[in-house]
């Protein structure tokens, strides 16, 4: 399963000072500690700057890529800033995100084919969210029909089902769930992905729940999350959960792992 | 989901003493420590002692009541020590465990069907624990159409899948899990049931592996489990993962928990 570092986000302030003051070292230990503690890639996001979105993201771009050897999430809603952090990366980015809005949709999809990126499509539409499962799969469907006709590669297309917060709905959880099963029933070749920490929103003990919630949308054959690598309990239990599903022969991964000191010891 | 408590088990030392030097307050603490965490039956097993199992295991039955009001799980492959201890049970109990062998099926079933207690079933026949799904689910429903022919009702009848350790086959953890779900599809109204700790036999950090074990078990809809109730950060994850999965409207469960500081700080 691959692991998108989300720690480079101006939504947190320490990032967001980081961002204003251009102090690169401070951004990249960011992006050194996420790779050391097992990020397949790095999301930078400078969207709380309204103006200087497309300025910041293309900084934090050529900042991350200086530190680390790992591919970035390029994570905006701002057609220009996508535009102008593309144009900056080494390697093949995974943008985040478009979705199935008409307006979001058709000014992504240039740049991102224009890059041949991979890309994450949330099951979104015109109408918003859809509530139930099979409408959120009929976005999921409607979306890798049109990245398909677009001449996206299904291992290319990350689809989203988009976690609502536990504390809001208590269908929300089995919901992505049951869509990211459905999804790889439907599609083995297209990629699912989840923001995990929206699931425990508004809730005590954050952290427990994001925990708990993984282990299950791995077992639901998940391939991708965006969560903090840095949370070392977090990281012990998605070595778990692989081991645990068959997905580790001999227990190879799982005993390095506790050798190696990087299994928390009573998470 | 009920919870079996596990600790009175004369395969611990510490428990083994008490029986033989016949120290009942030890024996109800440990039952009154799992009755508080959470425990909806008390296991209680004398299985290390051959000659004394009937004499020992009533006594524990008769020393468990006194102390708690949970029924027991009697906990034998000992056709006399089973008659012994379910003649001075008090509450209806659960019987751990029958097989589809012919001759603990039926050296076990009048006992059983006298006392009328809830039943185990283990996913083992004359050839011993089936390799596959297919063949572990035909002992499943063979087991379900004996209990049921001899006047079981489904309620009372909890399949185990016979958890394997997951470090001698990569696969067992799978294959529990997956005869949990084809077992509720099939006969959503029969039971279904797990002894917790034998997927993590051998391998380090074994109650992490119980903790994330735990979690899927109840993704594929397991009703019972054989554990530690006084494993604080189990009991946590069993909470968490019920909020998860949609079984606490509101996580009104799952706040009332976190209030009474039930919930393990950082599990």
């Amino acid at each position: 399963m691959l692991i998108i570092g989300e720690r480079i986000n101006s939504s947190r302030e320490s990032i967001a000072q980081a961002i204003k003051a251009k102090n690169s070292s401070f951004i990249q230990l960011e992006a050194k500690k996420q790779a050391e503690a097992g990020a397949d890639y790095i999301d930078v996001n400078a969207g709380t700057f309204l103006n200087e979105e497309a300025e910041y993201l293309s900084w934090l771009v050529e900042v991350v890529q200086e530190a680390v050897d790992k591919p970035l999430c390029i994570d905006t809603s701002n057609e220009e800033a996508l535009g102008a952090a593309l144009k900056v990366c080494r390697r093949k980015p995974l943008v985040n995100s478009i979705t199935a809005e008409e307006q979001r949709y058709n000014s992504f999809l240039p740049s991102v084919k224009k890059y041949e990126c991979s890309i994450i499509a949330l099951c979104i539409d015109n109408s918003g969210i859809p509530p139930s499962v099979g409408s959120r799969l009929e976005v999921a469907n409607q979306l890798i029909n049109s990245l398909s006709a677009d001449k996206f590669a299904l291992q290319d297309i990350y689809i989203d089902p988009v976690v609502q917060p536990i504390g809001t709905d208590s269908k929300s959880g089995i919901l992505a769930l049951e869509t990211i099963k459905r999804v790889k029933d439907q599609h083995p070749d297209a990629q699912t992905i989840l923001g995990l920490n929206n699931i425990s929103f508004g809730l005590p003990n954050r952290r427990q729940l994001n925990r708990a919630f993984m282990v299950m949308a791995i077992q639901a054959g998940v391939d991708a999350a965006i969560l903090d690598p840095c949370d070392e309990k977090l990281m012990t239990f998605i070595t778990t959960a692989k081991t645990l599903l068959g997905q580790d022969e001999f227990c190879v991964n799982y005993i390095k792992a506790y050798r190696a000191g990087k299994l928390s010891k009573d998470a």
